[in-house]
């Protein structure tokens, strides 16, 4: 796969050791050599990339300065650790990346020692690197820590809490601010945009200079001027580079540096790591660096399919049927259309939520707040006071950091925001820091609430327009990662009753209630049983809060066993909503529940990991055979068919 | 209750209204009279007092010049709000504050068109007053919005997220911050160290005279130097205030001011009010202002019981048993001082959680972190991976900010971190905001966690001591808000086996599972039944993760019908996981589960929030009896003699 005469020294890297012991200036051809191997692999297996070409030769001089991995490098989210996996003994490996069995495409401590911390959400690292700061003085064992973390990361506020905390306990943590300018989306941060405003504007470079020329001429003005000057000098310098605002934090500022000049980095680390007290480096990196294809697309070189090595160009995929994420985006902007007081928030993921469709159509109605889960609720909450119908576009996994925002500033004050929750349930390749595999237990628990599933993508357009011109108070749609069905899309969006669920199948041989992705795996469950002569009832069960009670109570007269299947945790999720509402009243049935197990589900594809979690059509017609067999329930069910 | 005659204005005021049409001097008599109408009442009947006192002038101030409420005033946390209720209508129901069917201690929507946001968790104003500005940009009627917010608040992440946010967007909105520099703790805020540090700093003062002077001087110089002097004297201005760092995230800067001014503050809001664009007006105030025996007590008197109004103590109350927090703040000392390995981390309430103790007896394995809870808590995880075991003390509504860093944090990495949640249940006076009734079910769904709550304030000590030295990975102890029983506490600490349950009374009649408080209750009820003639048995389910499993299947063999009670949502909770135990095994006992509603109980004294909503003793008596006449399951029922 990889031309190993190419190289002369990365495939005698096996750890960061190897890299110790090299001449410093070979350390460029050490960079060279890991982009070469980095455009090498992911070109062929797709992945993140864009990221981890801009921190080669950051973390080339990291692991070369820091004693890892008694010295802790916390990677914040980790897209960008691609050259940190191959220098610490997972370069065979990095063909695995992201497949199942294969190595995370995060950070993970199991994986390697190296991994001082996992990371898939955004802007931890400067807390967990803190932590260590503080376990290491406290252990009195003299390591360091050090966070690297992206301007878009810096968004977040937990970064900022950390930051503010860090300079109160002025512990021995160093912060890289690894500043691309560009993240995922670009311009979501105020601070950014100030420092290269501030650094590029020509005024501000003819102020910088003017006081040099000034406080040079001022010399020749006597001795109590010149020390007016010297003491200007001084303060100007502190105060007036962007590292003011890191000093105020209580950081000492050390930057910008060029982020691609391995040789410089090692010399600004080693001096770095010979100062105590919190130190932030402002590091200067380009997305896709030295990959020319790369260089100046930097969102689409996010995360990439395979791609022609030579041009970037993605290969040629089948089509397929439009993405789940790829409806949401073009319905909200059709009912945006229509009604200019709806609009969408999004968390910097225009791309990933759909809701670039928005912002292009209607850019007045769109808005992206950075990576603030916290803050887009609120801010949603308060659009919703004055009358403005907000519609939050947040990852399933990532809206557990408005977790609390959504309570108390939206389902207590009976808010009308509308959550649109993309990567629900299994999301493949990403793994367990991406999972949505919760939502539905922590929103059925929020009073007020309305929680829904589609069955596939033409309902989605369905629950988004009752969500945002029917109902009112909080609403929540959970929808998966990925492709729809391909299903007709009904031009005219329709209302759907609140509660109701929709019989999609019957048979009197069991009765299942499925919600959202597991309804079609439901339905062609029911295809293998009635091969075997078994016809069961299958409901799409597309609101999870509330329940459809009236048609819950019909059919438990007419069905002793109720199954119920959902891509959520088993614990608290929508079939332990099936078992309060039965117990609550009084009713009998056994209830069977299938979802995802009370433990986190490692990478591999969706298809592979229901497959193995036996959510697939053949497993679920397997269990719900098994059952049946055992207890002997329901009628006509031929116990010896199933071989 | 008031000598209305001590006053000449405020009675006359039934609405801001009412102030506009004052002379400007008058509002200082206005200030007068609403602090000596706070101090009348609070000492009277308790309540969060200091706060209120430092914002007298600028409630005054703010309603004056802007049109509320068509003009939206938000008040971060709303502590401080009470000078904003007099003054809107609630004058004379401030006697009722706090209490049941009174009004509440915070914000609420429900309770005046004034209140524009409810908060009782910190740092939502600027993210709510900014969703607030853009809905008047897209409805176009050039209302105003502006978040009041006080320094503590500065710390939490959100601010942060809606700052920045906010100078990207340019919306109106007007941020006043209500720098007391105390907040709830003192020093905490990283930045407004450095602000009083940088103001009060002698060589900052010297350093800014000289700039002045000698940019004076150098008029003299030629038109060349004077040009460049200019230049400078506007560069110098604009960076070297405290208003530099709002300046860079996009906001104009005005300040300090003195917030005890009201004339002055009126100036300035008239001013403001014609700007457009994220503004930042910093005002300096002080907690307990005017109030001679709160001035500089501003952590007693954050929130106080009723009180001397003249010598500002405390009226006695008589001495009960020692509340839950203390006994934590003092088990976590005493094993601190046997193992220096251990720390305790607060998210900025030492005192409400009882880790001043720890502050006091062990400074160096204590941290205050701000309010900040997302840090707090992957803070605590970096600690965990360098051997450090940190207990986390956090209140249950607020442990909802570190949610997400529970899962992705902690748990996914299945790091030892031990969270000690205090007010969980039904915090009374408070209110909805800071009622801790989700945890058990947010808790329970999380992979690998324990989750327990003990029956008494002795077995709190026990299962600290259990979570710190004997168990793994993540680990929550929840216990309620006032005091315990008064129970012996056995000396030597102890172990727990994890998840083992304690049959603390035994009655073939019924069986009732009970958690936390709720066991003192079921004993209570056991008791009450047991002069009917009923006999129950009564289990503490002290651990809800993972159940004890050996003993519900002992358990279902012997009982039809199993009771469970919990101090939590109904939703997903306790029960809900005893009703998933049972589907999972095949066993078919009967569940009747009690607990909180699906919706938000109000504020009111704990019993008496426990009557309303029978989970008090005679309520669980009255509803188990109930539950055994309807079905006759279980021997010996006596099903004649309830009335």
């Amino acid at each position: 796969m990889v031309d190993k005469s190419k190289y002369k020294f990365l495939f005698n890297i096996d750890s960061p050791k190897d890299i110790r012991n090299l001449d410093v200036n070979d350390l460029k051809t050490v960079c060279s050599e890991i982009r070469m191997y980095m455009v090498d692999v992911i070109s062929q297996i797709g992945g993140h990339f864009g990221g981890g070409l801009g921190t080669v030769e950051l973390t080339v001089a990291l692991h070369r300065v820091f004693n890892t991995p008694e010295d802790k490098i916390v990677w914040d989210t980790g897209h960008q650790a691609y050259p940190h996996k191959i220098l610490t003994g997972r370069r065979d490996k990095l063909q695995t990346i992201r497949r199942l069995n294969g190595i995370s495409g995060f950070l993970k401590r199991t994986e390697s020692e190296y991994d001082a911390f996992g990371a898939g959400h955004a802007s931890t690292s400067i807390s967990a690197a803190l932590g260590m700061a503080v376990a290491h003085d406290l252990k009195k064992n003299n390591r360091k820590s050090i966070a690297v973390i992206g301007d878009g990361a810096m968004t977040g506020g937990m970064a900022y809490e950390a930051l503010n905390n860090s300079g109160i306990l002025k512990s021995n943590v160093v912060v890289v601010l690894n500043d691309n300018n560009m993240s995922i989306a670009p311009n979501v941060w105020q601070i950014s945009k100030y420092f290269s405003e501030m650094i590029s504007h020509p005024e501000y470079n003819k102020f910088k200079g003017a006081i040099w020329e000034l406080t040079g001429k001022l010399d020749s003005f006597g001795d109590r001027l010149r020390k007016v000057a010297a003491r200007l000098e001084s303060g100007i310098k502190a105060i007036i580079t962007p590292g003011m605002l890191f000093e105020a934090l209580g950081f000492r500022y050390f930057g910008p540096v060029n982020g691609h000049n391995v040789v410089k980095l090692v010399t600004m680390f080693e001096q770095v790591r010979e100062l105590n007290g919190p130190i932030l480096v402002h590091v200067i990196t380009e997305k896709g660096k030295g990959y020319k294809p790369a260089e100046g697309h930097v969102q689409k070189l996010h995360a990439s399919t395979p791609f022609d090595k030579d041009t970037g160009k993605a290969l040629p995929k089948k089509s397929g049927p439009p993405a789940y994420t790829k409806i949401f985006g073009q319905t909200l902007s059709e009912i945006v259309a229509k009604n200019k007081d709806v609009v969408g928030i999004t968390a910097a993921m225009p791309d990933g939520t759909g809701l670039d469709i928005l912002q292009n159509d209607h850019p007045e109605n769109y808005f992206d707040v950075g990576i603030a889960e916290e803050h887009a609720v609120t801010f949603a909450a308060g659009l919703a006071t004055e009358g403005i119908k907000p519609v939050v576009a947040i990852y399933s996994s990532f809206l557990q950091r408005g977790f609390d925002q959504i309570i108390h500033d939206v389902s207590l004050q009976k808010l009308h925001v509308v959550f649109a929750i993309d990567r629900a349930g299994l999301v493949g390749a990403d793994g367990p820091t991406h999972h949505g595999v919760f939502d539905l237990t922590y929103l059925r628990m929020i009073p007020y609430i309305t929680v829904m599933s589609p069955k596939d993508e033409d309902e989605l357009r369905h629950m988004l327009n009752s969500a945002i011109n029917d109902y009112s108070g909080p609403v929540a749609i959970r929808y998966p990662r990925g492709s729809g069905y391909g299903v007709e899309l009904k031009p005219e969006l329709q209302s759907i009753k609140r509660g109701s669920w929709e019989i999609l199948r019957e048979g009197s041989d069991a009765l299942v209630f499925a919600t959202g992705t597991m309804v079609g795996y439901s339905l062609a469950a029911a295809e293998l049983l009635a091969e075997k002569g078994i016809n069961i009832t299958v409901v799409n069960a597309r609101f999870i809060k509330p329940l459809d009670e009236s048609m819950i109570k019909d059919f438990s007269e007419k069905f002793k066993i109720i199954f119920t299947v959902e891509e959520n945790t088993i614990v608290g999720g929508f079939g332990a909503g099936v078992l309060e509402f039965l117990q609550e009243h009084d009713l009998d049935n056994k209830v069977v529940r299938f979802g995802l197990p009370d433990e986190y589900v490692d990478h591999g594809t969706q298809a592979e990991l229901h497959k193995i979690l036996k959510i697939d059509a053949e497993g679920l017609a397997e269990k719900i055979l098994d059952k049946l067999n055992k207890t002997g329930v329901g009628a006509g069910v031929k116990l010896n068919e199933q071989t």
